[in-house]
């Protein structure tokens, strides 16, 4: 088996550029297959991570606001990835947020990890690409439905599950406790070391850390 | 004589990201020899952009500050620019500031422009290698000694003038009215359109705009 160095990526579905960054790196098709990594999803609570740092969202400072959605938009096409902002931007990411879909996906990180990435891709495409809501029961069901997920009901029952919380509390806990203050929040164990980065913009950095080439958004595959 | 694309750079020597695109924009040693492009280096307040705009430097946030000290390491490793964080961080930052030297560069602009991009290098240099301080008259005529500035004491002396102060006021208005809120404020012009980048991290998605390969920190010379 050959040595891989094993990535964390911490993320949350309420977070466009979590997206971009899951895309970047999960699905097995980019750079999972070009460099010699293994890439760990790991849900964890931005909103608990705002709250513990005292961090805000970009788009509380109204310039910013309006270049995060250019920004988001340019990503999106150098990724070939599609991100459109859901119309209730601020209800949404402030008021509904994730916490529930952020516990159904670490309820199915404990119990069926494999299944965590179909969820987080189908929960993002709800909120940022077809303006659908994610905190209510019956949304995570139709996600759920919609990726046919096993033993649905008991995962959704399991979010108010001491055991759920509890999980979400100390991995989120554990990213702060790293030095993380948003989303994305990756993770590069080198060896008996962390190095970690934030946002979905570091991976020349990441590259660069791992002594292999970053060739864009698509990956050549001669350079594992 | 080849079209080139006009990039505004604006800039400000407090501003270690600035350093980081500076020189990755400018010396004429990276990406204009490789891409079709025609840097402009614009010296503006980025005092006055946070003022207007209500945004606030990412040292602000306790967890901010401890990890942009470190991706600005990683920064300078990946591109070979050296960054050594002043000393006294928050007082350079906060308290001293950059007007008087980004006025400086304002009126070296204007009179001797060829003469921004080693005087600006030098400013960097004061505060972000040799913590050495740049808010001071003496400061500023240091530099211009050591990059041995023509009619340095007229141009120090014009700091005050009301054309200076007005020139990089409206140059600070017109980044703002661009979207900017912080600094490197990047404006790619392409034909009647801008395009603003905001951030030393968005090399790969200014390449997609033009056209061109981004390669990292020593670009290729076939791009052209």
């Amino acid at each position: 088996m050959s040595k891989k160095t094993v990535i964390d990526l911490y993320f949350d579905v309420i977070s466009p550029y979590s997206r971009i960054a899951f895309e970047q790196f999960q699905s097995l098709l980019r750079y999972e297959k070009s460099w010699p990594i293994e890439v760990n999803l790991v849900p964890f609570f931005l909103g608990g991570v705002m709250k513990a740092t005292g961090n805000k969202p970009p788009m509380m400072t109204p310039a910013k606001a309006i270049y995060m959605n250019k920004d988001l938009q340019r990503n999106a096409d150098y990724w070939g990835v599609k991100l459109v902002p859901p119309k209730d931007l601020m209800e949404t990411l402030l008021n509904r947020g994730s916490l529930m879909a952020q516990r159904f996906l670490t309820a199915i990180d404990a119990r069926n990890k494999e299944h965590v990435a179909p969820v987080a891709r189908e929960l993002w495409e709800r909120v940022w690409v077809r303006n659908e809501t994610i905190h209510m029961i019956s949304d995570l069901r139709e996600a759920a439905e919609k990726v046919k997920l096993p033993n649905a009901e008991a995962l959704i029952a399991a979010c108010n599950s001491t055991s759920v919380k509890e999980t979400i509390k100390k991995r989120t806990e554990t990213a702060v406790n790293q030095g993380c203050f948003g989303a994305p929040w990756i993770v590069v164990h080198k060896g008996e070391r962390e190095e970690c980065f934030f946002g979905s913009d570091r991976m020349p950095l990441i590259a660069h850390t791992l002594g292999c080439t970053f060739d864009g958004p698509y990956p050549l595959r001669s350079n594992i």
